[in-house]
């Protein structure tokens, strides 16, 4: 059988825990002195990014980035996307291109091409299933030959999922049970060494009751979890999404890793050399708290579960 | 009052009919001849579309282009891409970037910087609001600034749409009319002199009643129909899904202008040059075919609504 990205996140899930660090990198995310010093906006925003990269590489499961965030910047923009994909390929680190795509037939047979293979290759990519299951389609296909994977569009955790995914349907359940349901159905012909289906789910963390029933319901899905940090979830709500083993999903953090230098004042004082170490550390170091943040709130989880077990 | 994209869409339509050409180009669609004379595929596409640009300006409403062809082929397609935008800009035509882009807050607003601005900057483009009403608010903003536009998918011709799209609510309604019925209600505060919200919908080309239910249900939204041609659906189709008039709506064929050159057996055969003009004669026939079957459709419609209406 095929060893595929999902099994290799898997196991670095057990080994580094399961912060997914993203790098939804632009330039007013850095420290002052790193801005002032940079001849070429583009070269500053890789230079933080590949700094951000060596400073968590032993403390996370993979790395998100978020295409929008380089699309915007237009050609260029997308050429320091193509450089800091090909720096976590270089380091035989995971990424997850944050592409959020969604099309049919022959152009979605072209994403597919563009983000599995290429200038833009990644080891997943987020997509989105509103135009239906032919949609993914040609994703499996690709996925099934390469091992690669993706995290569909489930639950998300802004306001907003209340408009269409949370709406309830006439069939029984909600429209994002109706997209997992598919999913769940999708597991079995493709699925890693690990038990977990290639493709996964996007669900964002969220109240406890919903979350448990979320992880019950979807044992086969491996869930990339958003929302941690800036969007008001923890620890404690991401556990309920993991597995048994504190596996089954990666949970993203992005500004809140970029920005964590906030956390010390003298780095806007400081030369750039210093300001770039000085920002690192704080990186680290936010990192390996949220690692431990989630790892506690797993075997709080269990040790719960335990208790009342043995009751 | 601005003067907006959809407005001078709107005169464009009234002007050279519903027809919007796709340019969804890949190497493998132009005549043997251009594919064996190119030195640079990139550069035989770009030539390409520039022809069909040329060969149709005064036949259509606008071009549509998408995007995914382009990043099939990493940087220098998204180059491609960017000089096909920008030969449409500089002919003072519109474009609508067949993106399906589809996120929230900050990312959202660096998507419309990336697609309304920029080496990408497009009049319209391609939404996709699964997310939520969230996803759309910061291009919303954008486009009461600017006076861009954008389609929102609500339902395709695509299979898939009965999976999700077409699921009936508990609420009462689909899931494609929650989608409807969040845009309708936007309208109000981004709307044209034409009279059609800047926000409109992506509406395939369906049955003949649930095509005149959606026009009827939603008088303030412009369409944007995709499956003319190769998915199945024809003018009589699409004509239920224009206005009164024969407009509130473009009418989209890709693969099916670009390779009208199959038509004519003789260019595999020609040179180089000969090739393209041949081409382009079926490519400028094939849209006039197009635009007319459609205007006799509408035409067809009226006067059963009038025969209707004495009765």
């Amino acid at each position: 059988m095929l060893m595929t990205a999902l099994d290799t996140l898997y196991h670095k899930v057990e080994k580094y825990g399961n912060v997914c660090v993203g790098l939804d990198t632009a330039l007013e995310y850095l420290p002052h002195p790193l801005i002032a010093a940079a001849y070429d906006p583009m070269q500053a925003i890789l230079n933080y990014n590949c700094a951000v990269v060596d400073a968590t590489e032993d403390i996370t499961a993979c790395y998100k980035v978020q295409i929008a965030y380089y699309e915007a910047l237009g050609l260029k923009g997308l050429e320091l996307y193509a450089k800091t994909l090909s720096y976590i390929r270089f380091k035989k680190l995971l990424i997850i291109a944050d592409v959020k795509r969604g099309d049919i037939a022959d152009t979605a047979a072209r994403y597919a091409k563009a983000h599995y293979s290429g200038d833009f290759e990644a080891d997943f990519v987020t997509l989105s299933a509103y135009m239906g299951m032919d949609s993914l389609a040609p994703w499996v296909s690709a996925a099934q030959e390469s091992g690669k994977g993706a995290f569909v569009l489930m639950r998300t955790s802004n306001a907003g999922r209340q408009d269409f995914q949370c709406q309830k349907l006439l069939a029984g359940g909600s429209v994002y049970e109706a997209v997992g349901d598919k999913l769940r159905a999708l597991a079995s012909s493709c699925r890693g060494e690990c038990g977990y289906a290639l493709f996964g789910a996007v669900v964002g963390c969220t109240e406890s009751e919903e979350a448990a029933a979320i992880r019950k319901r979807y044992k086969d899905l491996f869930f990339l979890i958003p929302g941690y940090g800036v969007q008001g979830g923890g620890g404690k709500e991401a556990a309920l999404l993991l597995d048994g083993r504190g596996n089954g999903g990666v949970v993203n953090a992005s500004r809140a890793v970029l920005k964590a230098w906030k956390k010390n004042e003298r780095i806007e004082g400081m030369g750039k050399r210093e300001a770039l170490l000085g920002a690192m550390e704080e990186v680290r170091s936010f990192v390996v708290t949220m690692r431990d943040d989630i790892r506690d709130a797993v075997e709080v989880l269990l040790s719960k579960e335990e208790i009342h077990a043995k009751r």
